[in-house]
């Protein structure tokens, strides 16, 4: 089996992207990020989650991102943003870089674990415009892999997955559904309770629960009351 | 005056690159990393470098890379070797992804800041083979710095600045000491002692050395005794 290194972060999409990653035969080594965000509990479902594949090595790297801030995910001096249709304005819970730090650490890992293979939940339908989660950013995250590491000097090449990016948020829930994952135990929310209880609100919550209702599927989601 | 991220690691080599963004009349953000290397000695130099130059601003990101090893200088199961002359193969002192991960990092605090230049101390002349340290790799985030933050939707472009890259060690210490570099403030050893001082003998000790003997000028390194 290949190794693949997926990175976990509890929410729907990563969730999708590692039963994918499954399915397609990949020994899956599974990675996330204690970064600073809002709250603990996607780092908690990422865990949860991990261990329903029947995975050992999931890490948590800690890195923090509050140091750099210029997010409402990493700054409490920003408000998370109600849901606002995506035209053009990135919303402020853009974190600057982020998918170029995940991915960069991903690539280290790969490199230690001797894997070419990441795979990562970026969507670039149903999003909030973020620029991290765009084809063209995939597709320079791999050839800078490529020149980036000791693999420059042999015949290995890395391959960035990015199996959801054309993807709308109902085919997602759908393909993920039909590889068995269980989204009651993912967490999407940008404000979600300790407990992973989500607001309902948010860019994400919305987006989410429009995927569900899009494909006729029941939201499983948990909200607070 | 232009704004600039610059990688700050408290060694030779980002020493002399802060030196050039002041000369170049930037106005210098210093950022640094606690990334579970072998020793803090290099951090105090960092910071002690920062003050020299009377930056406030320095920051220091906590990220811990022992979380996925791979390096002797970030895994205490793996001994940082002795100098031996770079033949293509790359010592373990590597760190994989490492340059890539800081990059990234300065990325995200470039956008935060609105600045779009970043300055690193990569060399390919008289170094240890990193892959991380070549043009290519520079060349090529420059490339995903584009795409990777919200200046996509906008015409500013950033630039990745490696003043030294094609300089030999000894040229860099020139220039360094032209500009006013305190090369007795800096850390280069892989192995230095909690107060700084250098074994003398790991390959970036012994290139260091080689570099000031090579220029002519006295080598002010405290040396372990």
């Amino acid at each position: 089996m290949k190794k693949a290194i997926v990175l976990l972060s509890g929410g729907l999409d990563s969730a999708t992207v590692l039963a994918k990653a499954r399915h397609d035969g990949y020994d899956t080594y599974t990675l996330g990020f204690d970064y600073g965000q809002r709250h603990d509990s996607e780092l908690n479902a990422a865990k949860e989650l991990a261990h329903t594949f029947s995975i050992n090595s999931h890490k948590i790297v800690k890195l923090d991102l509050r140091t750099i801030g210029g997010s409402s995910l990493t700054s409490d001096a920003l408000e998370v943003p109600e849901h606002a249709s995506y035209e053009g304005k990135i919303p402020n819970t853009y974190v600057p870089a982020r998918n170029t730090v995940f991915l960069s650490i991903a690539l280290g890992y790969a490199e230690t674990m001797g894997a070419f293979d990441i795979f990562i939940g970026a969507n670039a339908v149903d999003y909030s415009g973020y620029p991290d989660c765009r084809p063209a950013f995939i597709k320079e995250f791999e050839n800078l892999a490529n020149v980036a590491t000791a693999a420059i000097d042999t015949n290995n090449r890395y391959v960035i997955h990015a199996p959801l990016i054309h993807l709308k948020k109902s085919e997602i829930v759908q393909l993920g559904t039909g590889l068995g994952v269980d989204y009651s135990k993912t967490v999407s929310c940008y404000k979600a309770s300790d407990r992973g209880e989500a607001c309902g609100t948010c860019d994400s919550c919305v987006l989410r629960a429009e995927g569900f209702r899009e494909a006729g599927l029941k939201d499983p989601t948990i909200y607070r009351k």
